[in-house]
């Protein structure tokens, strides 16, 4: 049983098999965000502080930081950045970046045992990013691309991605600590994207016992009604194996989705989570015994 | 690769690992609908008519049709609202029924290969309900329960349900006609009922190579917000192999997650089902088309 466990500097959290999902929230990344880009420029945090607090309350298991600025000092915004969530939280975080630099400067100042985003098969890639998480003992999240680019092919998306866990093992880090990102592509564009990922996930599981991560949105771009779309890839990556999502814990149908799955791939014990998220205001135990009291008050009064 | 093909006087259809998700109607049921047994029971059929045409216009596949009215004649109800429902819809029906006097009347007067609901592991109905289902060259639901009622165990129900394919192999019914319903527990009361279905799906698919179908909403019985569950279920079972159910078309999370489903298994040819469900009316080629149209007018008053 594969277990990635991530912590800040006071929680841990467990991406695995038979865990809860892990959703990743999204929301902090300045990428077509120009307002928040704007801002986070000039280290005015007051909007990643919102979102940060929005995602724990929306029940994020783990919070994304990505500050890729054009022209600006990533590094420098996102050790800040980083710095202020974990002054604002303690769920970990995945710290993002393509720059090394600033991954390097975000694992200088993180508390904990983050997940960095990410690695992808390129060779000078790999051996840039992956003495990075062995010295900073952290895990990451290893993208099935390489440098002839992202294929159509599965089975080469599958190929990439086992030679990152090997590469990695090399390096020291263990299996269980490559989070193996499939890539999702339109289904609007290519017909059996879905299926693909379906089928990747469960590969990835039984046969590089990885944990699985993708960026779920993705699978409906170009498509009407969206989120109903993402919110059914979800469940259905699930079905298949699929263990975590970088995602938006804000959209309702997407958290709905992994509430319900969690609930049918039985890692909700008694159904607690999703009896909490979808309470009846008018017949929960507490409102009732509120009125229950009231009741007794006025019987007592009439008496 | 396993066909079911059912069919009406006029229309062909096919339940298939390769098909789209085939949506058996389930409102045409008297059950739990007093009104609608009331009438049916002196004969008068509106509701029964206006629940098909509801139904097919929902998107139904197929629609099931039973009569099970306390103390009424079935047989003579059963047949003359199949007679009623083939005037209707050239959609293929299932006969529902646990009377077997009932499927005998509702199969002497259906016009197509009809799907038998349903037999079960039961030694004494196999017996009486497969030699019908031969003579009559039909299909038949197989349910995974027997003497001994239903196992919570799924080891034991996949035992029932192999019991039930190689006794109908016996009676010269091929697989292909053999559709089992692995029997959906309420998640709420067994907390892996999810799973066990995913996984009984699964095998029933590999190791039997039967079509399966199954009474989705009974998953969520007890729990709030059920329709959101049932949706999801319904795309996870999907995603384990399930390639029909009886479920309400009527309900749109229910028909929503059973179209992104097909999508997402590249069972809908350029999402062209998805985009006709979802067309933005602000967005749709006609409206443009139309606005162009004025515009061209515009125009040419203009000049």
């Amino acid at each position: 049983m594969t277990r990635t466990v991530l912590s800040s500097a006071t929680r841990e959290i467990v991406i695995g098999f038979d865990q809860p999902f892990c959703v990743i929230g999204e929301r902090i990344n300045p990428t077509g965000r120009k307002l928040l880009a704007a801002e986070m420029k000039v280290g005015d945090y007051s909007r990643v502080q919102t979102d940060a607090l929005a995602q724990v309350a929306a029940g994020a298991t783990m919070l994304d930081v990505n500050a890729g600025i054009p022209l600006a000092d990533e590094p420098r915004i996102l050790a800040e950045t980083i710095e202020l969530v974990q002054s604002l939280t303690d769920l970990p975080l995945s710290i993002d970046s393509s720059i090394i630099a600033a991954l390097e400067a975000g694992l200088a100042v993180y508390r904990g045992k983050a997940l960095v985003n990410s690695v992808t098969g390129e060779d000078e890639n790999l051996e840039l990013v992956l003495p990075l998480v062995k010295k900073h003992g952290a895990a990451v999240v290893a993208i099935s691309n390489d440098e002839s680019g992202i294929s159509t092919d599965p089975d080469v998306r599958f190929a990439v991605a086992k030679k990152i866990v090997e590469r990695a093992a090399d390096h020291g880090i263990g299996h269980e600590d490559v989070v193996v990102d499939p890539l999702v592509m339109p289904v609007g564009a290519m017909n059996d994207a879905g299926r693909q990922v379906f089928t990747l996930v469960r590969r990835l599981r039984e046969e590089l016992k990885v944990n699985t991560t993708c960026g779920a949105s993705n699978i409906s771009f170009g498509l009407p009604n969206r989120r109903v779309m993402n919110g059914h890839f979800l469940s259905m990556a699930m079905a298949a194996g699929m263990t975590s999502a970088i995602m938006n814990p804000l959209h309702d149908e997407d958290m709905n989705a992994v509430r319900a799955a969690n609930v049918l791939m039985g890692h909700d014990p008694d159904c607690r989570t999703w009896l909490k998220a979808n309470r009846d205001p008018n017949a929960a135990p507490s409102e009732t015994e509120g009125r229950r009291a009231r009741g007794e008050r006025r019987r007592r009064r009439a008496a």
